[in-house]
């Protein structure tokens, strides 16, 4: 099949995510990078077109630029991944789906509100598809747990249990270290920090595998870090409708992590557990039965988790293929929409809902910490 | 050395708690058990006393003729064990003291406030020893975690988190489950169940290794199992005085899970992780170098650690040796106020402060549970 | 800068380890394949051909053909990728070598030593690269262990002990099984079965991070399975010069194991240990020092292993991502040699050396076990 | 019920297996310490008798004496425990049994072959109890492995790998390292150095868990360390009766180890692996089924593992409860031969056959590495 056509705007050199970005939408051959507006700075756009390829006449040096000139071109761009800061999602991505081209954006959805909220009012309006990476869904193991839930194998959810923690910020960063500065910068980042940065991958990881609608929190934000202006460590007890609970602990000043994601999910029948920095197996305990540890691909691998796998059990998949099955969903659903072909059974990609409930999750916790933990509804 | 007299309150045939403190106590020679009021039933008393070697003279029916019988013997106990359920601590635990008797007490403290108080009355009216079992802090590596903090290898204490998990009451249990059915009994438990029960210990651990008082908790309490009369699953939100945050988690109802305590600690230079399953190791990150896998016994171990181990490194201790340890430190502690002998360097015995902390625990996290969470102090 | 272009033969519909290389050839963008001989059945080689986007007048039915055409064309394929079972190394590797043009092959090198032969004679009379996909050794913490034992992390290295094992043919595999059925057919496999596809990447593994020559060999071969011709687990005993010593397991009926690849290496200052089905991770300890947990791209990374990696630490690469690092340091080699571009300092990338080392072996091995365990020197 | 009364010859001051029999002893409340010759040092011998508790009259200087006192007397010890360094034990051993007491003997059996069929002799003439602490064999999980090996759980074996390493003597020792320097020293510890002292455990266990018989071995033995006269690292192959295959490791100079003795049997129908230093779990993959996660005392365990487990499941037991075990179990014999009691189902304890084989197992590999490795049997 031929691949989709890609434009990208961020991930210019320097960058970090849209480097992931295009190895993600690499892997499985699905898509082409053929444009871009990858810096603000002219000079480093065309500089990064060049070293990737893109041709000079599609690197553009601004996303309105580049959302008109490809919107109007025979063979313009299926669609563009928006790879910048937070508060650089919402003008681009409105921009792109106001031009009829689909997005792909990085999470979270947005810095604030407002801007979220102008996303979903461009998408609703236009229709056009939006996808939002949060890129751990993409786990087969992760894809496992969510069809154990739905079938019963752990019973009635009673307790969840997510984590995200890091370590890289627990000291002030250097001035230059460019992925620091603007994620520890309220009018870049969104009021949030760390809750916004990975709280909400821990957050939505907990509510995809689990199919819970978080109800209330009651949380507890810090700024550990002197002169911080923007939380660094996230307590968080959480409600779900049909009375379940959870607790919720994201972390950038956890000394001795680096990506440790993990979630556990507690039923009447069973229960699981799972963690991002060895993805390949979950642990799995049916009540009154022996732990179990489930491989991606092995003994016990469902549909769902086989469906995005590319290798057998024990060669190891990791973080850009769990990535990468992102932009495989997205590009079925491109397809779907654009030729008719049907989605393959167990399609998920995650949307403007789920970047909405990032965004309730976000402005909750912070405003039940600000209110001494109070128990605040996710609105 | 001659080994110290202990007498035993409850442990009779058919209790669990009893034979672990039989064990702990014979473990290191330093006791020798000569009295028994092992249960409230005569014939069961005396069949057990039979059993365990205890002469028919020494085997009571009560403990208040107990108390009374070996004060007046010039061969009397020096220390009595009470291993009874909850509500039944306070009783013996006032009239050994008043007798001049000291006290190994299990823990919690009491069932109630009133009847904790009522100890820590008669203990300080009569000045006699109270030990209480929080037998965790008994391990070698958990007295290395609480130096390694006081000697500032984790800097400032950010974070600690601080989990005991189980799944054994995840159903109702069977009537016939005497363990069971003493401690979801609030007439027996305490108005606390899981959060009394296991709870404790997780909040003295964490007390314990970070030397930390916690001011205030917002506690989220659920009775999961229909017809539960006492809390199965807790989730507390904590704050340290001097700023520090965390969080504990408590369940019966977590199925996969065992007995598995364990303690997360972050501060501003290094983070340590332990699990009391695999109690022999324990991770040390200094921030910015890697992760070090520290053993009993091993290399990087310390004085408090190896002070109270009896193997090489690799040779496991576990739940019995850590038991063992608060046996042996009762014993150090019994020579030293009856001969004057010195405290080994490092000596270290949970008390009725520890027991009265717990206390405070349980009935701020069930206020604060009531209260909708509201965050309340411990006092 | 632009993609090489690369051509396959072998990997067509059915196949397992062409898809693979499909793969790694396009993760980081170094190369596009353009051309095939994907089957030995015509029809299948034209649809496999037109799946993956290839055109259809290089879609050939030969590899003799594709070689000739290919040469002749100004925009030929840059290197021809082998991904056929063993026995059909040779043949197409001398064509392509021979045609002028440059050799990536899956391991082992042949089925017998006259192929090997047949392709050393080949790559050294042509000058071509020939390069081996012993994919094991793009893992960047293997590349980091080599360094550590190159700088003297580990003193003069003592024993080595490297495992691969699987469970896989534990009983004789469905007839359709494709992938079983040539590698227990000593007629497409070579006499090694379990030797030949796993015992060469853990014999490879071995030499390739400790430096070590294996000078003789002391075997036990089995063929546990009733029928089977070829070996289904391997016990070896290995001497290196210098007088360190080894042992090496590869099984394919060792119930519970995936792809259980493993290596430890002591030496007279450390050990280190590493596992390929979690290979973002790897301990490391200095002798009398807490064992260390060096992560992929964490604290305590060198430079080898970091020039190979893509993502922080704490987002794992797996199996693909070690894969598709031969393909780049091939590309590396084609351009330089082509370009005269300068190849990055630690560039590597097994080749025909590794290829025939791998064929020695194996023979040693089976002449060794043939007779009775004699130790056998590698010739 | 009584006590019985134990001596013991050797582990008087500065000695340590003598310490950790005592505790193992007095575990389970089953033996009593009440006579020694603790030390052939006269002084050191009173004084170490002193600091257990034994009386004046029955602390001896020489086995000999204490031999004839202890049978003479009518409150005469039940059984000796000789654990002093490997060239003491026949004497004393034998000593013991032809005055008619029972005896209980650190491993392995003796210094040589001449020494350990004395003993054997002795034993067979006597008909006393011979009872050899290969105290592995006393973990439960252990027990466990051996029932689902008796019950087919794993259907017929066919590979065993066992591996008892360690780090301690990767360096010469501090000539004051007392148990460095006996076990360095062939003239005490004979002719095998790490083969005995840890090799013949690791023997032991694959032998006491699949009841496989070994015939041949094919071994390679060094001495690492420079001046060293036994061997410190080893390597063997097994062949044993029934076709299944082996490899054993043991070694004293692996950078890294401490007590790392594990055991992996594979069979045609399911694999299990055990690691000693975290005792209280074992993987079982039963052939096509996840692997399972068995935990001493939880879902899944067998009677002959709950029989000598003390502790609920996650509350681990150790190195020093599995030791009692066999203590348990010696007394569990000694009362069966003096009262006729029954003993319980699947009472084990190793006794003179399981040393004669270690014995055996020690002469066969060095005999073999003195032939360069041919496979040599066990006689």
């Amino acid at each position: 099949m031929k691949p989709l056509k890609l434009g990208m705007v961020g991930g210019g050199q320097g960058a970090f995510i849209g480097g992931v970005h295009r190895i993600a939408a690499r892997l499985d051959g699905e898509w082409e990078l053929v444009a871009g507006a990858l810096s603000s700075d002219p000079a480093r756009a065309k500089a990064s077109a060049a070293e990737l390829g893109i041709a000079d006449a599609r690197a553009y040096t601004s996303f309105e630029d580049m959302a008109q000139a490809e919107a109007a071109r025979a063979d313009g761009i299926d669609a563009a991944a928006i790879v910048t800061p937070n508060h650089m999602h919402a003008a681009p991505a409105v921009a792109f789906l106001r031009a009829g081209i689909h997005v792909i954006c990085d999470k979270p959805l947005a810095a604030t509100r407002e801007q979220a909220d102008a996303i979903a009012k461009a998408q609703r309006e236009t229709g056009k598809l939006f996808i939002l990476t949060h890129n751990y869904t993409g786990y087969p193991l992760i894809r496992q747990a969510r069809e154990m839930v739905q079938r019963g194998d752990l019973g009635d959810i009673r307790v969840v249990h997510v984590e995200y923690v890091q370590d890289w910020l627990t000291e002030a960063p250097d001035p230059d270290n460019k992925q620091a500065d603007w994620r520890t910068d309220p009018a870049r980042s969104g009021a949030g920090g760390c809750i916004g940065d990975i709280g909400t991958h821990a957050f939505n990881l907990a509510s995809f595998v689990t199919g819970l609608k978080t109800e209330s929190v009651a949380a507890d934000l810090d700024a550990f870090v002197p002169g911080r202006r923007v939380d660094d460590n996230v307590h968080v007890m959480l409600r779900f409708a049909g009375g379940a609970k959870g607790m919720l602990w994201a972390s950038q000043v956890a000394v001795g992590n680096e990506n440790a994601l993990s979630l556990r999910v507690h039923g009447t029948k069973g229960g699981i557990a799972w963690a991002q920095e060895n993805p390949n197996v979950m642990t799995f305990t049916p009540l009154g039965e022996p732990k179990q540890i489930l491989t991606r691909g092995g003994a016990g691998a469902t549909d769902a988790g086989l469906r995005v796998t590319r290798t057998p059990g024990g060669h190891p998949e990791g973080y850009l293929e769990g990535f990468a099955t992102l932009y495989s969903e997205a590009a079925a659903l491109v397809r779907h929409v654009r030729d008719g072909t049907a989605l393959p059974v167990g399609h998920h990609v995650p949307g403007i809902d789920d970047g909405l409930d990032g965004m309730r999750f976000i402005s909750a916790s912070i405003a039940s910490s600000a209110a001494n933990g109070v128990w605040t509804p996710l609105v």
